[in-house]
């Protein structure tokens, strides 16, 4: 009796679950990130020419073996679906053929699937009542499963399993290798007769495949795409066309290969070919706007608002730098695009998606993306990702590439433990309109590598690796104690530049002293010295990449220039949509002039006008307005230090993993609510603050803070601006 | 006037080396053989169930690029064939498209030409009037060509290039991805009705793809294979089987999908479903028996003539184990697998290509096949290669892997410098019929591996690594003279098997004495002591498969022991072929009975009947009966010398590179003949011997030695024996 009642109790419990448990497609971790990162990577073209990287493309392991321990209370039909040649093991029996579907008796057992699949990612998708495929399988790529002349098995195996990985094909049908981005059809806002073909006007910047409707007759048609008119009509150097014959005795509809970025395309036809008009099918990775900004400032709103636009057209199979040109995943570009997402987005898995195929598979050959700086920053957007998902399993899966990574730095480091520029490294630091030395130790970069030192070290102890955590303790203790007598300048008072053969440069540019800032690296009357020496000095060559404004302005905030920088934002942001731009650009130099502002790499319309590191007013306005951010992983803890920077009133949210922070404020009011987690509001009063619910604490003179639960209860605050 | 005097004889040289140039299909280095053996590994099933490796499978490198630096006197027109998507680029530009033909314009250029290509190898062909894609091509997998910002190509690219790699695809519509192994019908040599279905008798052991002609009707069609009658039968327990739905109205011919070993197959069909014979397609890797012997003694050319058979079915994409069950290539069978087809086929390139499949890709996890001592053998193969071939491009393009690998080997040995079996490697040595220890340091691993560093040694020496010799060299130097103090054994008078923890073990095995022999590690005293006390002694564990009989009879042969051997061939050998045998086994025990012949890994017919190893007859006949050697690399020196081993009369062709060496013996003559290199001939005769041509020179007391000269003239030598 006793024995039936557990039963039935654990039946009912098995059945609740079911509701929960979902089966999934699943692979190898970072196999399939891979895989459609080279099919994503090789969709650039350049005038009609396939265009791939000039880096290393890796490989899915092409024999993987999924596993799972059952305990079955009963008997359970499960259905099995693959994405290659496979066969399944029962208990270590393999079964006949490729089993579709599969009784499994009541009791303890092991289940093993092992997949052979060369050109697409090796997957399952299996799903019984309780049996799901899901991230709690084991996957490996070398079983080691030997027998001896006896039969019996190897008792030895040193396999390494991980966990399986998964992403959202949550039905069989679903097939992983099938994955397209989301498509719907959009119009033109007009077409223009030329002498020539037309020009068709899709209002703003926009990606997806053009649609020639009702296209009839006998010759050839040529597109020629244009993000500005300019390169539109320039048929000899815009940078990307479409050529292709048509011999459609009735008219069809014909939609072209492959998707293009645009704003513009001229359209010239052979004589005999005709069509009725121009669309397109607008082509995008589907998102949630879960974060949002408004203030006072109308100009500041369109930024945020183009911003967004340019951050979503560019998050796309991954976060890519920009859409017409360069199509490809770079870490530099992608880990900004990390940070504005999650004051956007929040969308995680893109994120991990992006860093595991920045990452690739080992042996490493060269820096990631063959960029110096790159490698550091991807270190840095590992750490990054935990701490705004709180997703300790990405880092617990990636460690082992990220210490085979690490070693590829440390083998290329000088006597001094520095690293200098070897042959084949590319140090990339920022594009720039003027000289910028990048021979020997560059303070830019032993500052980028100490903080990767650094990060590597909280990695190996938050996976428990103790040995790891000492060795890279020690390493950037050393290197952060050779970096002010490297590159201080008591006379410039701030960074220089670099250092060739012991000897410092006469060069002071901002990259080292911005990350000085950022990463505390300086105490606070060094960072006031190079506000003054550096930053606010206009004698330092000049930043014209909306990317290292990133983290200018990051460094200003930081100091709590926000009114400064609301400035910076209103002349840089704002003369970009002055110049009539509808996304962010790869490169804006205020002092060009007409079509000069397309130029790049030698080439007249060479300039991405859609690049993702052009939006980083969301992750300002979020994280130094709005002022949120997380203190403890996924926001366990959170900050919020609201700033107007000059403006009447902010508002906006902050997401998090599974809410999201809302705050208002003008000058005399600010209201939080939080969705998760908790975390102190801090704000400065001239006088004392009064509060809705909760206790004001005075921290100094006029600053208190007020302790916020993520209840969803709004807390309102009068104070004294 | 004298200008236009050199330009003809440029173009006549030009139109001369064009019958001699020819396009062939290349593609990187290494990267066909793992595409290749990824689908032939692949190829096994049990029981109707695919049945993949246990080790990683690697993949080729997904994106490609090719190129080729031209220095043309006219304009020429070169036409491209691709394997995968790619772009060209001639002088760092960028074509239109995918161009197919192409005018270089005179003058010296650089083409390169990228291919991206997942599913099949990156390949190209590229023919002209001059210009050929051939071995003098470069590849890469990443050329690290970036551009800064004024578009200016990176001058500091540390790509590597290697020597593209080609085959027999000489082609342009002869796809490298579309390989099949070539077929040809054959019949059954009888076919017998039993209670259910027909027995069908192919006479011999063989492999294909078994054909129905004239199947009709509706129902289930089973195939049970058999190396056996008994197995055919055993419906059961059969290693391999097919079963099909058929449903013809009309009878047709049908051929089943994979191909398989057998001699006998036993079809059951339903009763509604009926065929009017069985019949197959011999699928078969072309070879020309380059090699021969023959002798007095009608059972050794028996033995020889079925080793060649046996060599033949397994020497297929790659040269292979065994073709019924295991099909897959294992380093210590493919050694020997390369050292019988020196005296077989010569066939170089399927010893390349097995070489490169079985060596993969960096980073290295675990052991070849997962088995310690087939590392070993590999490192062994690949000098081996070059001591027959006199191909040291090969090892040139190798190295890099050769180092990576004994790094891995190096990073498993203990504070003595010895490797020790760790979690998850496979410590094999060998099948044995009774306990063998695998615990500890084994004095036969040592051995292999102390060879393999003295392998090392030589390699970089020859490829100009200076630094890297002298590290190996005093690696091995060290291990060797560790060998004797911690493995002999005067009381046992040779090797102990193994040390544990720094104590000899009781148990004396033959493999380290075998193998001390034939490296020479052991003076002239030791050898003639282990013969005495190990190889001939019956009370140490006897060897019971032809893969360690290999080693043992070629020990005893190095010891002058032919004779002994003669009848070890006779005992062992035709032993097999009085049980019926028509290709060698697996593994063989006089003493077992019937089907007790049949079993291995606790199954009825695990055994395979058709094994690589049991081929050793050609190589022992070869190179100690006929007593052809290379001295040098690719015979450009050699040694002849020919032994009776008891036998009236011997005659046969050892192949070289680009001919043979023949040998005749008697008791009284010796007649020999070279192709090309020059060596001596060797030999023992009781009275002064009488040549044809050249001079004898005496040794010793009866021992004489005439120099030989390739030049295919035969000499006679007149000898009392």
């Amino acid at each position: 009796m006793k024995r039936n009642f557990i039963l039935i109790l654990l039946i009912v419990l098995s059945v609740s679950s079911m509701k929960a448990q979902k089966a999934t497609w699943i692979w190898y971790p970072g196999d399939y990130e891979i895989w459609l990162g080279n099919n994503m990577n090789n969709n650039r073209t350049e005038r009609g020419a396939f265009f791939p990287p000039f880096w290393k493309m890796d490989s899915h392991y092409v024999l993987v073996e999924f596993s799972k321990k059952l305990n079955l209370f009963k008997p359970e039909e499960i259905t099995i679906a693959v994405e290659g040649r496979y066969n399944v093991k029962l208990d270590g029996k393999l079964l006949f053929g490729a089993p579709k579907t599969l009784i499994i008796p009541e009791g303890k057992h092991s289940l093993n699937i092992k997949v052979h699949n060369q050109a697409t990612v090796p997957a399952i998708y299996v799903s019984g009542k309780t049996i799901f495929s899901d991230q709690s399988w084991k996957v490996t790529y070398e079983d080691k499963e030997w027998i001896d002349e006896s039969g019996k098995a190897s008792d030895t195996s040193a396999t390494t399993y991980m966990d399986a990985a998964s992403w959202n094909f949550n039905d069989p049908s679903q097939l992983p290798s099938q994955f397209k981005l989301h498509t719907e059809p959009a119009n033109a806002v007009s077409s223009t007769p030329q002498t020539q073909g037309v020009l068709v006007d899709f209002g703003k910047e926009t990606f997806g495949y053009i649609k020639l409707e009702q296209l009839k007759g006998n010759g050839k048609v040529n597109i020629f795409y244009g993000e500005s008119k300019e390169e539109a009509m320039s048929t000899g150097s815009c940078e990307t066309l479409d050529r292709f014959e048509v011999n459609n005795a009735e008219a069809k509809d014909y939609t072209v290969q492959g998707s293009k970025a645009f704003r513009y395309v001229y359209i010239v036809t052979d004589p005999g070919v005709s069509f009725a008009k121009a669309s397109m099918l607008y082509e995008s990775l589907p998102e949630t706007y879960r974060g949002s900004f408004r203030c006072s400032d109308p100009e500041i709103n369109k930024i945020w608002d183009v911003a967004a636009y340019t951050m979503h057209l560019t998050t796309r199979e991954f976060f890519i730098d920009g859409i017409k040109r360069d199509r490809w995943v770079w870490s530099g570009d992608a880990i900004q695009s990390y940070l504005m997402n999650y004051y956007l987005f929040f969308d995680s898995h893109t994120v991990g998606r992006t860093i595991n195929l920045l990452r690739g598979k080992d042996p490493v050959t060269s820096h990631i993306n063959t960029i110096m700086d790159y490698t550091f920053y991807w270190f840095l957007s590992v750490y990054d990702y935990y701490l705004y998902t709180g997703d300790r399993h990405l880092i617990e899966q990636l460690y082992p590439k990220m210490a085979t990574m690490m070693d590829y730095v440390l083998g290329r480091t000088n006597k001094d433990g520095m690293v200098e520029g070897m042959t084949g490294d590319w140090v990339f630091v920022d594009w720039a309109d003027g000289y910028m030395d990048k021979h020997g130790e560059l303070s830019f970069e032993q500052i980028l590598f100490c903080k990767s030192l650094e990060t590597m070290a909280v990695c190996a102890d938050l996976t428990g690796n103790k040995e790891d955590k000492a060795k890279y303790d020690k390493l950037a203790t050393s290197l952060k104690s050779k970096l002010e007598p490297a590159f201080w300048n008591n006379e410039k008072q701030g960074f220089v530049h670099n250092r060739l053969n012991g000897k410092q440069s006469e060069q002071v540019t901002r990259y080292a002293n911005m990350f000085g800032i950022l990463f505390d690296y300086l105490n606070n009357q060094k960072k006031q010295a190079v506000k003054k020496s550096v930053i606010l000095n206009n004698s330092i060559m000049k930043i014209s990449t909306p990317y290292m404004r990133f983290y200018e302005l990051e460094s200003l905030c930081a100091l709590g220039e926000q009114t400064n920088v609301t400035k910076e934002i209103k002349d840089y942001w704002g003369g970009m949509l002055k110049l009539g731009a509808t996304s962010f650009w790869e490169k804006y130099n205020p002092e060009d002039k007409g079509s000069k502002h397309y130029e790049m790499y030698g080439r007249p319309f060479g300039k991405s006008l859609c690049h993702a590191w052009g939006s980083s007013p969301i992750y300002l306005l979020g994280k130094y307005y709005l002022g949120v951010k997380p203190l403890k992983p996924g926001y366990s803890e959170f900050a919020i230090n609201p700033s107007l920077g000059g403006l009447k009133w902010i508002e906006g949210t902050v997401p998090t993993p599974k809410g999201g922070v809302h705050v208002y404020m003008d000058k005399k009011t600010i209201k939080v609510k939080a969705g998760e987690g908790r975390g102190y509001l801090t704000f400065k009063s001239k006088s004392k603050p009064k509060a809705s619910t909760g206790v004001v604490e005075k921290l100094s003179n006029d600053e208190y803070r007020i302790l916020i639960e993520g209840n969803n209860a709004e807390v309102t605050v009068n104070y004294r601006n």
